[in-house]
C-alpha cells in the first residue's frame, strides 16, 4: 500500500462524526487496524474506538456500510469454510430469551432432514453448523445448557466442527478466540462505554459471527415483549430488517420472526432442566407447558426446511418439523450428535433423576383469576439469581437452578395453585428469586387475550 | 458519599448519549473520576472518557451544563487565588492567529493603568494575571515570544504570580502541570479521537483555564477569517457566545470581539521579531506595518480599562490605553514586568541588533495590482515550517525564525516590490515556506475595500 493511500483511523472518526456514509476501504482498514493491534503496534487506540462506537451509534450506518462492516469483522478471523462440504448450510439464532431452548430442538430436527436426504457425495443434505453463546443477564445460553450434559465437548476447531457435520447433520459448539476476534474487541469496549444498545453495532456483531459460520440460509428469532432485549416491538422490528438487509447482502438468505417474550418459553427456565424438557419432548413425551416450545421450535424449523428447499412453504415445513419430531428421528440425530461431540448419553434415559437441586421452593397463587402479564425480564433475572445465569462474563453458572412454570399467560388460577417452582443449589438463593417473582406476576378478574406466538415475519420481500 | 448516591461514569456517558442534560453532580463527579484516576485507580477509562467527548461533540451542552462542566474543569487542580489581592484581575484571550503579538502589548498597558491608580493597600488598581500558551500548528504562541527574552522565566507558582502582581501589576507565565489537570487529561484525547472542533469543548477548555485564573473580567478576542481556527464566520461567533454566557455564568464579565485575522497582524510574524516590534511601538517608533497591531491592542485595552471601571466606554478606554502606550508608561510597566520575572531587559535597548536569522529571502510581487486575499492560515504554516511554530506539542521552536510582512491587503504592489522577508537560521528550510506564500497571496486588478478590524462585539446583552 502506497502512502498516498493509506488510511487513518481518525479520518474514519471524523468522516461518522460528521455523518457521512463510510467508504468500503475506511470501514475495512478501521477493522484491520483493530485486530492487528498489538502491545508494540498501536494502529488504533482504545479511546479511538470508542470515539467511533459513539459515533457510530449516534449517526448510524446505511445498508453498505452495515454489510461492509459485517463482512470486514466476518472475515477478521478464522471463518468455517463449510462450502467445502457441499451441503445445504443453515443456522437459527435468537436475540436471546428465557426458556428459550428451540436451539436444542431445531439442531436435531434440521440435521434429521438432511440425514434422510444426503448429497451424492453422502453428506446430509442440510447441515446446521451452530456456534452458540453463553447465558448473560437476564438470558439463558445454549452453551451453558448443553454443557450440563457429562462429557459433551463444545470447543472443537473449524475442522473439527466440519467432521461433525458430515457425519451428524449439525454441531453445537461455542465461541473461540479465532473467530470473529474484532467482535470480541469491540464488545468488550461497546460494554463500558454506552454503545450496546445501536441496532447497527448489535447486528454487525451478530451477523458477523453467524455469518463466519458459512452459511446458505439463516432465520432469525428476534424476541419481543417484556422479555426481549430491545426495549420496544418498532426497534426489535428495526433490528429484525437490519440483519435480514445485512444477511441479503451477504448472499445469505435470511428470514427473521418477531416472536413473543412475554413469558418464559416451555416449562422449565435453566440449564439441565432445558435439556431434560427437550429429551422428553424427542422422546415424544409432550408435557403441556411445553406446547409453545414445540410449536415455535417447528415454525423456525419449518421456515428452515422451507429456505433449504425441503418444503414448498414454511407452513409444509412445519408440519414435517412436527412429524421428524414424533418420529423419534430427531431424537435419534440427537444422540448421534451428543455423542459424537463425546458426550455421555445415558443420562437422557431417565433425565428427571439427573435434575439435583438442593432447594426448592413453590410460588403458590394467592388469589383467583387469569394470569395477565408478567415482566419477563424480571423472570430471567431471577432465574439468574437463583444460580442459573451470571451478571457478568467468566462468572460461574449452576447447572441445577432454575425455574419450571406451572401456569400460561391467559390461564385461570386459583389460590393455593402451585405457579412456580424455584430450583437452587442453596437454599439461601431462594428469598431474592421468589419476591421478585411474586411482585412480577399480574393477575386479572377478566381474561385477557394471548398475543400470537409469531407477530410478524421479516424477508427482504416485506423490507421497506 | 453513600453507595446510592455514588454516580458512575457510565450513567453519565448513556444519558448524554440519549440526549439528556446532565445533572451538576453528573458533571462534577465525571471530571472528578477523570482527574483522580491513577493506575490503581481505574475511575474511568481513556476509552470512556472518549465516549463521553464523542457524545458531548454530537449532542452538545446547554448553558448550565457548560457554566458545571468549565466550573468542574476549573476547580479540577490550583486556582490563583487572585481575590487576596483585593484588586481588579482581568485579562484577554485570544483563540489564535498568526502575528498576534496583542498580549505584549496589552499586559504591560493595563498594568500601567493600575500602577498609575493604586488601591488603598498599595496594589496596582487593575492586574492581568495572564496565563498563555505556546505555539501549535499554524498559530503563533505568547509564551514561545517571552522566552527569547534571555532570562525570563515564565514557569512561576501562583504564590510567586501574586508577587509579580503586586509589584507589576500584570504577570505573564505559562500553564503549569497543576493547573486545570483534567483539561490537560482532556485534550490530549480530544486530540486523537476526533473531538477537538466541538465549540462545547473548545468554551470548557479554554474558559476552564482563564476562569482558574480568578478574573473580575474578561476579553475575548476571536479571530474570524482565513486564518481562524473556527472555519466560518458563524461558528466563530456561536463560540463567542458560548465563552461570554460562560464566563458571565461564573460571575467574571466577559465579552467577545470577533476580530480580523485575514492577514497576519502586524509587521512581524515569528517569536523574538514580534518581541521586538512591541518594543519598537512602546519606545514611540510606530513602523507603518504595526497600525492593525496598534488598533486592535488600544481596543482590547479600552474594553478591559471599560470594564475595569477606568473609562466611561470602550472607546474612551481605547483612547487611554494609547495615552498609556505614548507616554511611556506601558513601556515602563514592561520593563518592570520583564525584570521582575528575571528577563534581561538589555536587549531592548536595540531590539534589531538581536534579531539573528542565518538565512533571508525577499519575496517580491510580479504583477501589477492590488494584494485582494491570502489564506493566512497557510501563512501561518509558512512561518512554522521556517521553524518559529510547532507541528506538535513539545517541539522545540527557533527564535529567529518569522516573516515580515511589507504589504497589507488593499496595498496597491508592483512588479518586483518586497512582499514578504523569510527568515530562518537553516537555509534549507526557506524554499517550501517561499512556495506556500507565493501561492496564497491573490494579487486583483481592481481595489478589494478591507474588511474592519472589529466585525462585532459580543456582551451578554446582546446574546439571543
Amino acid at each position: 500500500m502506497t502512502k498516498a493511500q493509506r488510511i487513518h483511523p481518525i479520518d474514519v472518526i471524523l468522516h461518522k462524526r460528521d455523518g457521512l456514509a463510510l467508504t468500503d476501504a475506511e470501514i475495512r482498514a478501521f477493522i484491520l487496524a483493530i485486530v492487528e493491534r498489538t502491545p508494540r503496534k498501536h494502529l488504533v487506540t482504545d479511546a479511538q474506538i470508542a470515539a467511533f462506537l459513539m459515533a457510530v451509534f449516534l449517526r448510524g450506518l446505511d445498508p453498505r456500510e452495515l454489510a461492509t462492516l459485517t463482512a470486514a469483522m466476518r472475515f477478521s478471523g478464522e471463518v468455517a469454510y463449510t462450502e467445502a462440504l457441499n451441503t445445504f448450510t443453515i443456522d437459527k439464532h435468537s436475540t436471546g430469551g428465557v426458556g428459550d431452548k428451540t436451539s436444542l430442538l431445531i439442531a436435531p430436527i434440521i440435521a434429521a432432514a438432511g440425514l434422510a436426504q444426503p448429497t451424492p457425495e453422502g453428506v446430509p443434505g442440510i447441515c446446521v453448523p451452530m456456534i452458540s453463546g453463553r447465558s448473560l443477564g437476564h438470558t439463558g445460553g445454549t452453551l451453558d445448557k448443553l454443557e450440563t450434559i457429562p462429557g459433551f465437548n463444545t470447543q472443537l476447531s473449524f475442522p473439527d466442527m466440519r467432521d461433525v457435520l458430515r457425519e451428524c447433520g449439525a454441531a453445537l459448539i461455542g465461541q473461540t478466540p479465532t473467530i470473529v476476534p474484532a467482535d470480541r474487541i469491540l464488545y468488550a469496549l461497546r460494554d463500558h462505554t454506552g454503545t450496546v444498545e445501536s441496532p447497527f453495532l448489535i447486528t454487525a456483531s451478530i451477523m458477523s459471527k453467524k455469518l463466519a459460520e458459512g452459511l446458505k440460509a439463516l432465520v432469525l428469532d428476534v424476541k419481543v415483549g417484556s422479555g426481549a432485549f430491545m426495549p420496544t416491538y418498532e426497534k426489535s422490528k428495526f433490528l429484525a430488517q437490519l440483519m435480514v438487509q445485512t444477511g441479503e447482502a451477504s448472499e445469505t438468505r435470511t428470514v427473521a420472526l418477531l416472536t413473543s417474550m412475554d413469558e418464559p418459553l416451555g416449562r422449565f427456565s435453566g440449564n439441565w432442566v432445558e435439556v431434560w424438557e427437550c429429551v422428553d419432548i424427542m422422546q415424544g413425551k409432550r408435557h403441556p407447558m411445553s406446547s409453545d416450545l414445540i410449536e415455535l421450535s417447528n415454525i423456525l424449523s419449518g421456515w428452515m426446511l422451507h429456505l433449504a428447499g425441503h418444503a414448498t412453504t414454511p407452513e409444509e415445513g412445519a408440519e414435517l418439523s412436527d412429524d421428524i419430531l414424533k418420529s423419534g428421528a430427531a431424537y435419534k440425530a440427537w444422540l448421534k450428535i451428543i455423542a459424537t461431540q463425546g458426550g455421555d448419553t445415558t443420562v437422557f434415559e431417565d433425565p428427571a433423576s439427573h435434575h439435583k437441586p438442593n432447594a426448592t421452593r413453590v410460588l403458590k397463587a394467592t388469589q383467583s383469576g387469569y394470569l395477565a402479564a408478567m415482566d419477563c425480564k424480571q423472570v430471567g433475572w431471577a432465574v439468574q439469581r437463583l444460580g442459573a445465569g451470571r451478571a457478568k462474563p467468566g462468572d460461574p453458572v449452576s447447572a441445577h437452578a432454575g425455574i419450571e412454570s406451572h401456569a400460561k399467560l391467559g390461564d385461570r388460577i386459583e389460590p393455593g395453585q402451585p405457579l412456580f417452582t424455584l430450583y437452587s443449589e442453596d437454599s439461601a438463593l431462594l428469598d431474592e428469586p421468589e419476591q421478585m417473582l411474586r411482585e412480577t406476576l399480574q393477575v386479572s378478574s377478566s381474561l385477557v387475550p394471548r398475543r400470537p406466538l409469531v407477530r410478524e415475519v421479516i424477508t427482504k420481500n416485506n423490507i421497506q
